[in-house]
């Protein structure tokens, strides 16, 4: 096991808040497997690198040995918007968490080792908690103390509507702690009050109160706003190689430290040796092109990192053509062919008249420059680059 | 069973609050007997007048042939007082709340009709319930709405703290009338928020919302603070009929008529012609035996209440002492007797010495009249009465 000091360098590696640092290095001396908490909502997601953040996490924690507590919060799924004010949140069956809990560790476990993984439903002691727990549970905390939390704050002086049950979940989601007997909590920066109430459960209920760790927010690819994918700037992980590949090399490169911090497993060593090689005037492309293929090879496997990046380098970086595409020889109509024919006779597209209207889009490329002039005829002697679209290139010869 | 009118006058007699008249008008209409809730806490109460107050009114309803539902509130009894702070009020447990429940209703059954009285403690379906349920009852009401009761509002901004969980004490309360299907709920003013949780939980699970009757505090001797035993101004209902008579004859003449409005089952016919009378020059005071003698016969039957007028006139109305005290003929040294001397010969006290002890402490009258003068001698001749505290009397003449 590595340091006590390695370990937490890699624990608050791109955190926002650790508490209490002098409580986690005790535990950490222990030497034993720390019990490590993350809860998520039993919805079916499509996660992109945004959502991975804490995953990424998790997984260093799970590489430092400890234990991983994949909590899925189906209790209160299962009781969906008791308000009946949010109609599309409607209660989940049991069939449906099941189902989305399998979706969802189907892509966590392309960050996390499956079989070093403990996955938790808390339906399986809150269906079991009465009334009277419940009510003894809520004693526990006050109504001021709730109220502190940002967002009810802000509405309650806002004059606008908090259910009283909305003061439930928190306590909930911190006696789940008690029950699972966290060391360490993690979640968003914006679950901050929500870890400290399992903190305070568990000090209630004779625990040592876990420590906790927030992690940010990821800025999308736009670099300003966070990560989602209503604003379009995301990248999801199952994106294709391709796609993955070219979002990322698409990033600034103040942006691309930020996503190196908090979704590259690379070692603090070779960051910080990137860093000085970018100093001294090394083209940050290249680290950009490493983050990439990191991140197609964490998703899609080794093999398909390789080939994403000589795709992306024979396409984009280099105006270049990809390799092997296909030759074709054509007979001219007098010296040469007008450029439709040849897009059609190549089969680059159906007919003529699609042929002009790709022409029109600005969707056709000779030898990598746009065409704009439909007339345009191409004459005999030596081969060039016919491109529709982004994917289909024809070499043509007219012979 | 009586005309509406007529129900509803002796429904509304005293009371502070009837909401709402027309819906009420509308179910007593259909002819049916109505289900009227009251709560009470599983504690073993020593009840007096202010207690009965509300008791008379379900009383009265089960006269108008209505069916009362007796709640005692042991749920939340036997969860005691989660925050730990009230050490004075531990959890029950369930013998101690049938033991509880047992003395009060040896008492209320004084002033209810046993037979027709249904006994339901709220733990048989609170104990039930699951957290989800309870989870989704907070979700009915918000923090804002309930933050409007007053002593919630009034400790909120003076900085005392409420616990979540006694938001939910409300909530349960009216779920009570859910389970119970009630048409009307009675409760103290203070009350009021508490039965309209009953009536917003009844509309929210698609049930007519009860009818609430709240009922005024009753004050105590004083007539200014409310009736309490730690105030010394009550009249408990398992005191002796003497004292009962006793006390009630001490109150003023305005008081004695609030005190006929909520103690005393005498029709509104009876009052107003009272009323008629004293304003025409009868003396209160035959009234205020009327009532006196209606709260002896209540707890202690006609027969106690005849002889408590009987005793009390002899004592203390009419100035005269009781009929059948003893009498004692006693020897006089020289032309009479020392009173100490008297005192002790007559077994009135034990010795001369607390003889002296008694006058000096005002405790000793003769013929009526306090006696302060320890040197005083008594003659021969005409019998007199010598009276020590208030009970002790003996007639003596010295021969």
């Amino acid at each position: 096991m590595a340091s006590l000091d390695a370990q937490l360098e890699i624990i608050k590696r791109g955190c926002d808040e650790l508490l209490i640092e002098t409580e986690l290095r005790d535990r950490l001396k222990s030497g034993r497997p720390l019990r490590v908490k993350a809860g998520f909502d039993p919805t079916a997601p499509d996660l992109h690198l945004g959502h991975t953040v804490l995953i990424n996490k998790l997984r260093q924690l799970q590489d430092l040995g400890h234990h991983i507590l994949f909590l899925i919060g189906d209790f209160t799924g299962m009781i969906g918007d008791p308000t009946g004010k949010n109609t599309t949140r409607p209660p989940l069956t049991r069939e449906e968490v099941a189902q989305n809990a399998h979706t969802y560790t189907d892509q966590v476990f392309k960050i996390l080792d499956r079989d070093r993984t403990e996955v938790v439903f808390n339906s399986s002691w809150m269906d079991r908690m009465g009334a009277a727990d419940m009510i003894r549970l809520a004693a526990t905390h006050t109504v001021a103390r709730m109220l502190e939390r940002d967002d009810f704050s802000k509405r309650y002086k806002g004059n606008q509507p908090i259910a009283i049950h909305e003061f439930l979940y928190p306590l909930v989601q911190g006696y789940d702690s008690v029950v699972l007997k966290c060391d360490i909590e993690l979640g968003g920066s914006d679950q901050k009050f929500n870890l400290l109430m399992g903190r305070e459960l568990q000090k209630h209920f004779g625990q040592p109160p876990q420590c906790i760790l927030t992690m940010p927010l990821l800025e999308g690819l736009d670099g300003v706003n966070k990560m989602s994918k209503s604003l379009g700037n995301y990248v999801g992980i199952n994106e294709s190689p391709a796609e993955i590949f070219g979002k990322l090399m698409s990033v600034s490169d103040e942006l691309m430290w930020r996503y190196i911090e908090l979704l590259s497993f690379e070692p603090p060593e070779t960051i910080r040796k990137w860093k000085q090689e970018v100093a001294q005037g090394r083209n940050p492309r290249d680290i950009k092109v490493a983050l990439a293929q990191e991140m197609v090879a964490r998703f899609h496997g080794k093999a398909a990192a390789e080939a994403a990046l000589a795709d992306f380098e024979a396409r984009f970086r280099q105006g270049e053509v990809p390799e092997n595409i296909p030759e074709v020889n054509l007979s001219p109509d007098g010296d040469g062919l007008p450029i439709a024919q040849v897009l059609k006779q190549t089969g680059l597209t159906a007919s003529t008249s699609e042929a002009l209207r790709m022409i029109e889009q600005g969707g056709v490329k000779l030898n990598g420059e746009k065409v704009s002039d439909k007339a345009l005829r191409l004459g005999k002697g030596e081969p060039f680059v016919l491109q529709v679209g982004k994917r289909k290139f024809v070499r043509v010869t007219i012979v």
